[in-house]
C-alpha cells in the first residue's frame, strides 16, 4: 500500500482522494487545505487525517508520496517541500507561476532524485495510448502534420483568468504536451493568432477566449491547436496526425445512446457536457501509473521536464500574441 | 449503333428514353404506347417515332434491340412477339403475370435464340458491385447470412396492387434477385410474415405493406427482407452479408450534405426521397451492359433465368403469407 | 444493506459476487455452489460465507434476498425454495427447463408475494435504456418493424447444447424479451428458419448455429431476430426499431481508439472480443436496480411473468423450426 | 446559346471544352493555345475553331464569353484583351502574377463593364453550398473559427512551382476565398509557418509542401488552413466552421462502397484518388452558373474582386513564411 497525503482539496482534489481511496494498491493519509473544513470534507468521505497545512504530512515517515493539487500559486512551495522531505510527487500542472521558478522546481526534484510525475492525464485516455502506440510503431510513416482541437463546454468566470494563468497556459498545457509526446519531438518556435470572441471580459485580464496556435517540433513537423473557452454542444476534443504513409485520428468520442432518423436528416449521440465526465478514467489509469512508478515498476507517465517542455510553449504562443511574430522557444526542459 | 424501340411510355420509359438518347452507343428508333400521344411527347424530346403498337418497330429490320418497359399484364405479350422478331430484349421486372406465363417466356427467348436481359438495374449499384466483388473474391469466406432491407419513401395507391401484383411480387423481385446474384447460390425454401401496418385498404386488394420474408439458400444460407412501402426518411435500403470470415455492409447511402453539432445531438445527412434520385446511375450502367450483351462483347447483366427465378420466390413468399408455412421453391428457372 | 446470498459460483456468479463486494448498498453473506471449492475461491475474493447448499442461506433471517445463478436444471429446485423462504430473487434466465416448470415457479412467487426480478440485464444497457425511452415518448409514432440482431464472437462446444437447451433458448430469450420491452407488446406468433452452417455437430445435440426467427406481437408490428453462434469480428449486436414517423438504431458499438486512412480505405475500431466487455455495466446496474426493488422503491426492471413470455417464444420458435410452420404462442405469462 | 471562346487547352481547358460541348446553353466557338496542335485536338472532341491566338477569337462578333485558362503568365494579357473586347470572361485563378497586375486586370474590367466571374469552382460543391446556406440562414450563430484542411493525393512535380507561384498561391486561393466566402467577412491579418516535408526539392524553387496559415477576418473570426501536397490515402479536404450556437462541418466525402468487418477493425471506403473525380460537378455547375450570369439572370458565382482578395490573402501569408511575423492585408480588392 502507498501511504499518500493529497495537498489541495478542491474539484480535482477531490477526483484523487476518490481515486486513492477505491484504489486496491494506495491509501489515503493526510488531505491537506488551507480551509480546513474542505480538507475534512473529503477525509470524511475518503479517509484520511485533515490538516491546514503540509507539514505534519510531509514529517509523516509514512507517507510515500505527495499529490500536489493546490492553487497553482502554491505549487511551487509544495513541489520543495515534498522534495525535499523525499517524498514521491504526482503534480498537477503547472508546475508554478512562471518558467523560471518552474525550472528551480524541476532541478530541485532531480537533486533530490525523487519520482516525480505530472499530471498529464490526457495521455492516459484509451483513444490517446492507441494513438500513440500505431505512430510509434510507424503506422502512419514520418509524422509532418498533428492537428489538436480542444474546446470547452462552459467558460470559466473571466475573474479566473488571474489566477489561472489564462487559457494558453491552462489548456494550452495538456495539448502541448499531448503534442510532443505524440509526435516524440521538442518545440522549436510558436506563432499563435486569438481574440476575446465569447466574452469580451477576457480581455480585462490579459487573456483571449479563442485561438489558434502554430508550433515547429525538431522533426520538422507543424503542429496546430484550435482552442476554445464554450461551445453549444458539448466537450469538443480530436486529435489528428497526419503523416507519410497515413492519417490518424482521435475523434471527437460521441456519448453512447442510438441513432434517429427522422425527415432528411440523421441524428446521432453528441458529445459530453464535461470534460470529467470524458476523461474520468483516465484519472483512475493515473493513479495507478503513478503508483506502479513509486513502486519502481515503471517510468512516470509523463515527467516533470515534460511539465517544464509544455509551459514552455504556452509562455512563447503568449508572447506571440503579444508581440504578433514568431517566437523561438528554449529548450529550458534539458 | 444500336437501334433501340421502346415499349411502353410511363414513368420507366421515359427514363430509358432519356437514356438511349444520351448514350453514344444508341439510339431511340421508336416508342410505342397505347397511349399514342404519350409516346410522342417522348419522342419530342428524345427522338425516334411514336406508334400505338409495336408490330411496325418489329417489323423494322433496322431495329437491333427492344426495351420492354409496358404495363406488368402487357409484358407477355411483348416479349413474345421480340422473341419471334428476333430482336435483343431488355425486359422490366417481372417477365409476366403469372408463373406459368414467366417460364413460357424465358422458353421462346431460349428457342429463339436472342439476346435477353432481365431489367435487374439495382445489380448495377456501385456498392452492389463493390459488395459482389469482395465476395466473389471470398473476402468474407463462406456466406451465411444476408439481409436486404428495402423500404420506399412513400406507398403506391392501393389500388394498384391489383396491377402491381403486390408487394412482395414488385419490390421483393429486386431483392429475390440480389440475395441470389450476391450468394451465387438458387433458393430453396420460403417463409414470410406481413400485415398491413401503414394503410388497411392495401388489404383489400390481398396486399401487404409491411413484411419479413425469410430464404434458404442452396448453399446453406438463409436471407432475410425486411419490406416496407412508407417511410418518414426517404428510400430505405441496405445489404448487409455475413460470412465465416467477416460481413460485408452496403449501407444506406446518405445524400451529400454537412454535419451538425448544436445540443445533445449530432445531425448528419439523411437519405435520397425518391428511389430514382438513389438509382438514376445504374439505369444508364445497365443500358450500356445491354449494349455490349447486344454488341456479343459481355453476358447480360441479368438473365431472364434470373427474373424467372426471383418470380418463383415471390410466388414462394405470398403463399407462405397465406397458408401460414414454410413453402419449398420449385427450381422452375433452370 | 441488503445482504445476499449468491446461489452458483460459475461465470455469471462471479460477475455478481464482484458486483455485489463493490457495491454500496449491498454485502455478500452467502456463496452457494454444489462444488464448495469454487465456492470458497469466491468467498475469498468477495466475502461471504461458502456453502455446499441453498438450505443455510435459505434458513438464515439476516438474508434478504437470493440471486440464482446455478445450472438451469436447479434453478427450479432454488427459485421454489427461496420463494418459500421468503427471500427476493434475483433469477438469471431461463426460469426452468420447462415451460410448465416454469409457470410453476412464477406462481409460487406470486403466491409467495416475494420481490423476484429476471436477470434481463442487456435492458439497462444505456443504448438500449435510451432507446426505450425515445419510444415510449412516442418519438418514432407507432412501431411497425423490429430488427434485433446477435451473434457471440465464439461458439460454445456444440455438448453444451445439451444443458442450456440451445441456441434459440439461451441466447433467444434476452432479444425475445428485449423485443417485446422495447414495443410494449406481447407476441403472437413465430416462424423460424435454422441450421448448421457453423458446426455441424450442434445437430447431434438437435440445435443450431445459425437461424431467422419472425415474431409478430399483439399490436401489429412484426420482429426479426438474426441469430448466430460465431463471427470473426467481435461481439455482433444491433437493434433497430422502425415506426410511422422514423427510425431507431442501437448500432453496434465501437470500442474506443483511433481512426486510420491509408491506401484507399480507412479503418475505424471494431466490435467487443466478448460480451462481458460490452455489457459489464449492465451487470452493475442490475444489480442497483435490484437493490432499489427490493428496498420497495421501484419496480422490477423485468419479472418473472417477462421470463415466461420470452421463454414461451423461444418454445413457439423450436417448434417451428422442426414442423416448418408459423405457431401461435398461447398467453402463458398473464 | 451562349457562344464561348476558350483560351488554353491543358488540363482545365479541356474540362471547360467537355462541359461546354455537353452543355444545353453554351457552345464553343473557339479554342485558342499557343500550342495550335493541342487546341486542335480539343475541337476534334468537342467542337470549335482552333487558333493559336486569341485575335481572331476577341474579333468574332458572334463571340459572348471567353473562358481563360491559359498559363498563369498569360492571364494579365487575355483578361484585359477580352475586357477591351467586351467579352464577358470566367478566369481560371489567379487574376494575374503578381498583385499589382491582378488589381489593375480588375480596375480594367470595371470599366469595360463586362461581367466577369472568377473559377473558383469549389463554391459550386454540393457540401460547401449547403455549408454556405446554413451558415447564412445562421444556423450556428456568429461564426468564431473555421478550419479548412487541403491536402492533394499527389505533390507536383518542384519545378512547376516556379511557374505555378507555389502552393500557398495556387492550393491556398481556393481555401482563402471559401474561408471568406463562408464566413462573409474579409481578412484583416495573416499568419504562417510551413515547411519542405514532403520533397526537400520544394525549397529550390522558393516553396514548400506543407504549411499552416492562420488568418483573421473582420468580423474577428480566425480561419486556421492545413496544407499538403500528397497523401497515402487520395484528396483530403475538408472545411469545419465553428459558431456561438454549434458546430457545422463538410466533411472528408468516401467513394461509394461497402463496410466490411472483420478481425479487430471495420474497414470503409476512402477518398478519391484525385481532385477531378471528387470535383467534377463543380465544373458543370460553374459553367452554368456563368451562363446565368452571362444571360443577366444572376450574379456571378465568384466575383474578380473575390479573386483579388484571396491573393492578396496568399500574398500575405507567404511574407509571414519568410518574416516570422503577422503581416496585415492591405484591402486592395474594394
Amino acid at each position: 500500500m502507498i501511504k499518500i497525503a493529497l495537498i489541495g482539496a478542491g474539484v480535482i482534489g477531490r477526483i484523487h482522494a476518490r481515486n486513492i481511496s477505491h484504489s486496491t494498491t494506495c491509501s489515503l493519509a493526510h488531505v491537506v487545505d488551507v480551509d480546513r473544513g474542505r480538507a475534512g470534507e473529503l477525509c470524511r468521505s475518503f479517509g484520511g487525517r485533515a490538516d491546514d497545512s503540509a507539514d505534519a504530512a510531509l514529517s509523516d515517515d509514512t507517507v510515500d508520496a505527495v499529490v500536489i493539487a493546490s492553487s497553482t500559486d502554491a505549487h511551487k512551495g509544495h513541489v520543495l517541500a515534498a522534495a525535499r522531505a523525499g517524498k514521491a510527487i504526482l503534480c498537477e500542472k503547472p508546475i508554478a507561476d512562471s518558467l523560471d521558478d518552474a525550472r528551480h522546481c524541476v532541478e530541485e526534484i532531480e537533486r533530490a532524485g525523487v519520482i516525480a510525475a505530472m499530471g498529464f492525464n490526457r495521455r492516459l485516455d484509451a483513444a490517446h495510448r492507441d494513438l500513440r502506440n500505431r505512430l510509434s510503431a510507424g503506422d502512419i510513416g514520418k509524422i509532418e502534420m498533428l492537428r489538436l482541437v480542444s474546446r470547452s463546454a462552459s467558460p470559466p468566470r473571466p475573474e479566473t483568468a488571474a489566477h489561472s494563468g489564462g487559457m494558453i497556459r491552462e489548456k494550452g498545457a495538456h495539448f502541448f504536451d499531448l503534442a510532443c509526446w505524440l509526435a516524440g519531438s521538442d518545440p522549436v518556435e510558436a506563432t499563435a493568432m486569438g481574440g476575446c470572441l465569447i466574452d469580451p471580459r477576457f480581455a480585462d485580464f490579459d487573456d483571449v477566449d479563442t485561438a489558434i496556435v502554430t508550433l515547429r517540433l525538431e522533426n520538422g513537423s507543424l503542429a496546430g491547436f484550435d482552442f476554445g473557452r464554450r461551445t453549444a454542444y458539448g466537450v469538443d476534443e480530436l486529435i489528428e496526425v497526419f503523416g507519410s504513409d497515413g492519417l490518424l485520428l482521435a475523434d471527437r468520442q460521441p456519448v453512447p445512446g442510438v441513432i434517429q432518423r427522422a425527415g432528411a436528416r440523421l441524428s446521432t449521440p453528441g458529445l459530453d457536457r464535461d470534460w470529467y465526465q470524458r476523461f474520468a478514467p483516465t484519472y483512475v489509469d493515473e493513479l495507478a501509473a503513478f503508483a506502479a512508478a513509486v513502486r519502481g515498476e515503471a517510468e512516470v507517465h509523463a515527467s516533470m521536464a515534460d511539465g517544464l517542455r509544455a509551459q514552455a510553449i504556452a509562455e512563447a504562443a503568449i508572447v506571440s500574441l503579444r508581440e504578433r511574430r514568431t517566437v523561438a522557444i528554449a529548450p529550458a526542459w534539458r
